[in-house]
């Protein structure tokens, strides 16, 4: 058994964040998401749509995903790279050489991100979308 | 085996859509989701976020669903009912009467919505926010 462990907001999910988590299978068998709490991120001064609670259901009720825990500093990961046994530390490649200081503890890898996909430009288009269609409010 | 299926256009994948998922999971064993195609939105006037392909494969990875078809017409629901031998078809409450011709062919449950979520309100709330914050572009 492999493990691989991923860290994110994972707001407003989509197919993006789909993606990551299915690439993440290619690495291991195991898959554990870290999941940003709400205080974690009002720390970091990101400003999220849904709370962790609702983050963390989504991801934990998608395929292949095994276990989610929060991630609420800085500095746990050597911690849950332990704790969790975990083989694989992936990251999206924005996060490039970052944590490279865990390649002491385990293999880690950085993922090209799913182009034209981000939750920054979901808010964005929704917001474009509904100054043009003056909304509508549909769905 | 007692089979479930529901009709939905699954844009922006949020917490109401998951609980709806899992509620059908208490009416049976195996569970299929019709997801709304592009041209049955465009035919409804119903503008969505995200096309077909990407809505459907969200909602083919969540677990617990076992098989997602695409609605293409008003029409299709009896054929499908008696194809995939369908023994609940279920839709929201904010249906409730609707579908009561389907009682010939299975039974039909219509359930309460999640409160205060739809993908409705996540777009206009997303404005507000993003208004009150000045665009801050952050995810």
């Amino acid at each position: 058994m492999k493990t691989v462990i991923t860290y994110g907001t994972f707001d407003m999910f989509h197919i993006g964040h789909l993606r990551l988590i299915q690439r993440l299978k290619s690495y291991g068998t195991r898959i554990i998401v870290a999941v940003s709490s709400d205080d974690f991120n009002r720390i970091k001064g990101k400003k999220v749509f849904f709370p962790y609670q609702q983050r963390k259901e989504i991801i934990a009720n998608i395929k292949g995903v095994d276990l989610v825990i929060p991630e609420i500093n800085w500095e746990q990961k050597i911690e849950d790279i332990k704790k969790h046994k975990v083989d694989v530390f992936i990251m999206g490649d924005d996060w490039e050489g970052k944590f490279d200081f865990l390649k002491e503890y385990c293999e880690v890898v950085y993922l090209p991100r799913t182009k034209n996909i981000s939750t920054s430009q979901i808010k964005q288009s929704i917001n474009q979308m509904r100054q043009s269609n003056q909304s509508k409010g549909q769905a």
